[in-house]
């Protein structure tokens, strides 16, 4: 928001009649709206920038000498889901920062899920003391599968109302094209109504949708997609009128087929930007985020100007926020990178907001998690502490005859999943999973102390010989979900993320191998980035111990439980058929 | 405004439940999201579009042969005050839809100036029932010049919030780098703010500004510039982050300069529309209005593509409208013109909201006048009849002694005027104009019915031997203006205005030799533009019998009391200092 002292001051400062803070001196500006990139320099006075004139000659408090740098705007991530990367806000700063991202979209899906409108609210509250900025792209769909599953909180037309008139909601968030073509429930199409009324945009989720679905998609005024994977998708969605997100995260990467197409066949990119969606920290601290992005479009034959562009002024325009963001004019806020090379782009300094706050890739003082609220680190309530028992599947006789049940298949590398059916040995009327055959129990148990229910059923494809490993993050309603090789441990480990308030454990024969607390939500880490990795590798290895074969078993584990990506889902309220959206037996013979 | 059912029909459509109302086959699609002219189907339900799919082959009521005509999006005029043309919003939409326009985004500072806020509802509710759409640019200078005229409204902050809000409103109009730069009032700064964080743009007004001057305009968060009258003022525009509305109007001419250096230099066209400002009806009916700019700019060298985004898809993105036009896409709008040549674009059929409205040039039934409400009719009001008394101007003595004076001289085909010092006889101890000169007798008298003030001077450039020549449309104030070389001759003239509700009118020895009402504010005529441009030739011809010898006597009338545009401004207060914005003395000696 501006105010009138601010704007007076600009006024002032450029006038010459107060000196400004900064001047940039013997800088190279890549200025992204004239697609230009000359000598000046730039002027910045408090939060924002007030000349770039290269004869305005003002008075300045300290000059920067640039050294002939390139100075570009502070990056955008255009979609993210922020609590992905277990990390708080301001933990997740000291990871981001340094690779120059000043703007975050992001779509907070996972506390809205368990915490609502006040999860939100504390979010954002915690992002205004951080040296970069998140925007809201206000959740849609939360729960994600209404009737199956149950969450913490539920956003309906009304909530999503009150949200998308917050000052920091730029966007209804992602509206899933399933919602919109098939279930067709006047509650989504009322949200987006909501947003476009408040001239708000409303972001795209239409993963391969062609032709006439795709018209009759974004006929209902979506603006946007960033789950585009080929160049077929990419021209359709420009022709319907969209814009694309191009994703380069941990598990999407759309990068080199999408910004191949646009290479090769001179397509404009006026309408094409970036985003992560999700990306892991130890992708982030390798690689780099949105500079990644950069980098890698240039280095497959994307001019700079055209990269740098996508990663600035593109986004800052399609979320109507260029007054303050994606260029260094004056009036904008002063979020400015100084990179030497700009063909890969290593920001040698990161400026937010009018403050050097990232130099040569790291920190200027780490920035400290702050104390969250108790309320929001006590959101893991059984309504009963869990027994061997609670993990029960009975057979369909009362027999030691021989099950026929559904099995969950993991696809490595992938959040789809396939369904199978197998055969597992009964004794006394309960199936018993068969680590031979790696076929394991997997059970969610509700926990937001609601109503305790247990869904359970069977997966193959972690490898556990023994124990069991369980986790708060299970998409996208966020109740504890286990995996394990007997009753007890799934009952010890997942009591155990319930005491933790939240977090991911490894339990073999009722001890404890390894955890990771994730108090805030259940969700994120009151720990910085260093820990948390270490954290990390230590419950992946205890897991690996146990005979888990997959590199990142809880991500496995978070993703298995979604009811909107094939074949199956899983929720406390059982198996869920994704296709039909209904949920389905478990036990068949 | 979305609605439920409307979204819900526009699914059913799309997924082939129910038929659309219009198959426009045989088309070549001007796709200006993705830049490519290709042969598709587009499908039309109610207002808007549904699919541009050509697999769709959706069930449709009525199909239109397009014989293979391309298809362009309505176009839209960026910036231009629609009270100018002196017609309705009803006589307006036949001189410009059948040249393609479909949407005006409208300063309407004149009515406002006039009838305030009530003035503003009532023109926008006439255009809800027109064959196009008109939007606001909300005044923001209302009066233009504070303290130095009486207007017949006010528009404060407050105010200006109020209109800011109406969803008709799309941005603040015109920012005059006087107020930001110079007189630094707050209260348009409150204004700039109050668009702002309304995420509405403010529209800039920036005559020859450059350099640091510039940037500090630019810094208080001003998008876009349509005074721009050479290459080096778009670049510099360019580079503070400012659009650029590149104006073709009657006097205004900019295209030839800035098209051309945009054809020179390769320059992006992405930040850069179209405007008219203002542009004569017999202007628009020879060249054509928008689809002029475009012919002009193609033949300039501008590819026909970006000649079209320029009209279209652009400026729906810089008024942050582009979900409902600027591109013919599922779900926007369903303006569409059909033409035969890309390269000089003559509609042959012009749909509105899905309607046909125009044919080969003509309007499919031609709009009529509306019955206004009698109080905007009735805006005129004389706090007392004047007489020849009421334009006496004393010299400082009491005897025959000459005079020497100030005098307005005008500048032909211009706005601007020049000051002057004259020597005039004086009888009695009154100053007597001089029909040998050229330098004549000039009033603004108050119109308003508040306070009766009449303003007196000189004036020279029109040529009058006779008579007077009176007119209520007198920039931005718009009291009641008068020319004459008698006082009792320009005395009848103001009655008659008066007795009008507004106009125009031609005396000579106390007879009228022509008149015109503009009874819709003082402004506008109820009568339809064939009769208007009768009306106007017959005042013209008039006031050429008496000797007068500019080509549009009542247009430099309009401009010459303009208080913002040098030298000299004139209003019911007296003479003007445009430079001090100060009232001065009319008689030096």
């Amino acid at each position: 928001m501006r105010d009138l002292s601010e704007l007076r001051k600009l006024i002032a400062c450029g006038k010459g009649n107060i000196p400004c803070d900064y001047k940039f001196s013997n800088v190279m500006l890549v200025n992204v709206v004239s697609a230009e990139i000359y000598p000046t320099d730039i002027y910045v006075l408090g939060k924002r920038i007030v000349s770039i004139d290269p004869n305005a000659d003002l008075k300045a408090n300290h000059v920067i000498d640039c050294q002939g740098m390139y100075a570009l705007p502070g990056l955008i991530d255009t979609h993210m889901h922020f609590e992905s990367s277990m990390l708080s806000p301001e933990a997740f700063a000291n990871v981001i920062v340094p690779k120059g991202t000043t703007t975050l979209l992001s779509d907070l899906m996972e506390i809205a899920n368990v915490a609502g409108k006040p999860g939100l609210r504390e979010i954002l509250e915690s992002i205004k003391m951080l040296p970069y900025r998140m925007l809201l792209e206000v959740p849609s769909r939360v729960p994600t599968a209404p009737g199956l599953e149950t969450t913490g909180a539920y956003l309906g037309v009304e909530e999503v109302d009150m949200l998308l008139d917050w000052e920091e909601s730029l966007s209804l968030g992602e509206m899933d094209s399933g919602k919109i073509l098939i279930s067709l429930e006047d509650e989504y199409l009322l949200k987006v109504i909501s947003a476009l009324n408040r001239k708000k945009i409303v972001n795209g989720h239409a993963i391969g949708r062609l032709g006439q679905e795709l018209n009759t998609y974004a006929s209902t005024g979506i603006s946007d997609d960033h789950e585009c994977v080929t160049a077929q998708e990419m021209l359709e969605r420009l022709r319907v009128g969209m814009k694309i997100m191009i994703r380069e995260g941990s598990t999407g990467r759309n990068i080199e087929e999408l910004i191949g197409a646009v290479v090769k066949s001179h397509l404009d990119t006026e309408n094409l930007m970036f985003c992560t969606d999700d990306k892991d920290i130890s992708d982030i601290e390798k690689e780099g985020h949105i500079n990644y992005n950069i980098n890698k479009s240039i280095e497959l034959g994307l001019s700079p100007m055209k990269a740098i562009q996508m990663a600035t002024i593109n986004a800052a325009k399609h979320f109507r926020a260029e007054e303050d963001m994606g260029s260094i004019a004056p009036g904008r806020l002063a979020d400015i990178l100084l990179t030497k090379d700009i063909r890969d782009i290593q920001p040698e300094q990161v400026w937010y907001e009018g403050r050097l706050v990232a130099k040569e890739g790291k920190m200027i003082g780490e920035v400290p998690v702050r104390q969250y609220p108790e309320w929001i680190k006590n959101t893991v309530h059984l309504k009963r502490p869990v027994t061997g028992s609670s993990f029960v599947i009975n057979s369909l006789y009362k027999t030691d005859r021989t099950a026929s049940v559904r099995v969950i298949n993991l696809i490595e590398g992938q959040i789809i999943n396939k369904e199978s059916q197998a055969n597992l040995p009964a004794v006394n009327g309960k199936i018993l999973c068969s680590t031979e055959k790696d076929i394991l129990k997997i059970a969610v148990i509700e926990r937001y102390g609601k109503n305790g229910m247990v869904g359970n059923g069977f997966v193959s494809g972690f490898g556990l010989k023994s124990g069991a490993i369980a986790y708060s993050m299970s998409h996208d309603h966020h109740n504890i979900v286990v995996v394990g090789t007997n009753d007890d441990d799934m009952a010890t480990a997942v009591n155990k993320i319930a005491d933790l308030h939240g977090g991911a454990c490894v339990v073999e024969n009722g001890e404890f191998k390894a955890d990771m607390q994730l108090s805030i939500g259940g969700l994120m880490s009151e720990k910085n980035a260093e820990e948390v990795r270490t954290e990390l590798r230590s419950i992946n290895s205890a897991a690996a111990k146990l005979g888990c074969t997959l590199p990142s078993p809880f991500m496995s584990l978070s993703f298995v439980s979604l009811p909107t990506v094939p074949e199956l889902g899983f929720s406390d309220k059982g198996l869920i058929d994704v296709n039909s959206q209904k949920i389905i037996e478990v036990v068949l013979s």
